[in-house]
């Protein structure tokens, strides 16, 4: 059976729980808290040197971290992930944007908010963030407006990983208003079978 | 025949010259300077809305941004892929690494040293960027001091994807002399046949 450790409110790790659920992955969740350092300990870093949740433990005792390899990883073989070329790689187009141009704005807002106290100096980010997120979540917009989904027509491990954030950007100060296509799309992600909302 | 807009300074758009190189694909390269806002114009934002080099446009036309996602594309189906889950995965791994923990600070790092001008307020970053960048070296260093290369074993794009900005890390303010395994693994990989260098 595959164990996962993760903090239960992370969005990186809710992209997982949220995959395995959905693919009826039986697995065990060994929560870790991010916060009291728990990721850099010396146990924690043996699984995973870069110290990061989530990180899933195969049946053979492999370790496997970034949330996203992790996707496609359980995904591989399923309708979660397209079989084709170009589909796997529009995919991989929406994973690494989410990685890179989404998640270190609109995650981090939500964690300088969520977790620091409210006279941290990290609050002098938030303009920034937003700005950024803010543009983020105006490509996404703009994909939306034409498809239904961000690969292959059809829900798949790429909506999964942008939903993560996405569905919760208000706890990072972001205001979905303006982005009606990106609002209908999370109602369809909700929709979906097997679907599970983030722990509180 | 594939066209690629990118930028030749680019580590991420080098990832991609080198590939479609040692993959000996034919392609055409339309040279964008980001500096110059070029990817902010209205033409270079119907090819890619996020406004990014590199782009890939496939020969029917489909536009395909975000490097390692482009890596993926390139390398369906050949030696620079493995075709199992868990060596997909592995790859995966080490390019969301290589995109969330490595590229944030040790492109930008060097980005801001090579293109702003020397009293840039971003100056102010560089503590942050250099600290964080080391570690990712580290991270780096502890597999490659067990492992030749980072997934399978072998050569693969994940070797391209983190020796694009690993390899001129130097000019981002970055000394790789505490990280020798890290060195002779840039050895190896300017070893491999057909490796093509950044353009200078």
């Amino acid at each position: 059976m595959f164990t996962v450790y993760g903090m239960s409110d992370s969005g990186n790790c809710y992209k997982v729980r949220l995959a395995l659920d959905q693919l009826a992955i039986a697995h065990r969740w060994v929560e870790v808290d991010t916060r009291r350092g728990e990721t850099h300990s010396a146990g924690f870093l043996a699984r995973n040197p870069n110290g990061q949740v989530p990180t899933l433990v195969l049946e053979d005792g492999a370790c496997l971290p970034e949330s996203n390899a992790i996707l496609n990883y359980l995904a591989e073989g399923t309708a979660l992930l397209p079989a084709d070329r170009l589909g796997r790689a529009r995919v991989l187009q929406w994973m690494f944007f989410e990685q890179y141009s989404h998640e270190p704005c609109v995650a981090v807002a939500r964690a300088i908010l969520r977790y620091l106290p409210p006279d941290s100096p990290r609050r002098a980010e938030l303009p920034r963030l937003q700005e950024r997120g803010n543009r983020a979540l105006g490509v996404m917009e703009q994909h939306l407006q034409k498809e239904p989904f961000f690969a292959a027509g059809r829900y798949t491990i790429a909506d999964i990983a942008l939903y993560a954030y996405t569905h919760c950007a208000a706890d990072g100060g972001f205001d979905l208003i303006a982005f009606p296509a990106v609002r209908n799309w999370l109602a369809r992600v909700r929709a979906q079978p097997r679907h599970i909302v983030m722990p509180a």
